[in-house]
């Protein structure tokens, strides 16, 4: 079974220096960055993306979502909002549910961004 | 020569899942990475922060920093303190200039929780 990461990235991209260790970002790059950034920039957003994106298929129904986070079920949703708002998510109805989703290319987007350089250079 | 980022990660850590990947972030983890993607979640400061990141050394003076941003010295002043108080970059003065250096463990932290993972499954 192939995993929902494939093709998302490959070992060059990842293990690349990330782009804002290259060059300075170019104001466009910056803030389509800065948006998702933003989204994941609170402690029970974080949360709640973490939650989706560990389970099996990155996905998850929002009636499982709220286990261990301390907030309301509407605080939830208004935080699941704003992760699908900034692409990070995308969100479907079936039955009675919404199942929420993790955009692989929106997390590898910023993995990329922010990846450190690994390579290393053996002295002579 | 060795390289800033040397040590920062091995590729074994920058090719992983990501933590926000693996399983959901406890509420500690989740506060301590907010603070930081929240400093970098605006486009003038990930543009100083990549200005910062990309020049050799990974430091830069502040009489350089805010080439190419269009706002005031003092606007600059104000971000890279909002940086610094994250702890993503560190200060030092110097005669009559300020530099400001990336501290790479705090990026490097970032892109282990964000990584996707870039392992593939080859078809039986």
């Amino acid at each position: 079974m192939s995993n929902q990461w494939d093709a998302v990235t490959d070992a060059d991209a990842c293990c690349a220096p990330g782009a804002l260790l290259r060059e300075p970002l170019s104001a466009a790059d910056a803030a389509d960055m800065a948006v998702k950034l933003k989204a994941l920039a609170d402690p029970v957003r974080l949360q709640l993306f973490s939650t989706i994106a560990s389970r099996e298929g990155g996905e998850a129904c929002v009636c499982d979502i709220s286990d261990g986070v301390e907030v309301s079920q509407p605080t939830v949703s208004h935080h699941l909002k704003v992760l699908r708002d900034a692409g990070l998510l995308t969100s479907q109805r079936r039955a009675s549910w919404v199942y929420y989703a993790v955009v692989p290319q929106a997390l590898a987007s910023l993995a990329v961004l922010l990846g450190a350089d690994t390579r290393t250079e053996v002295p002579a």
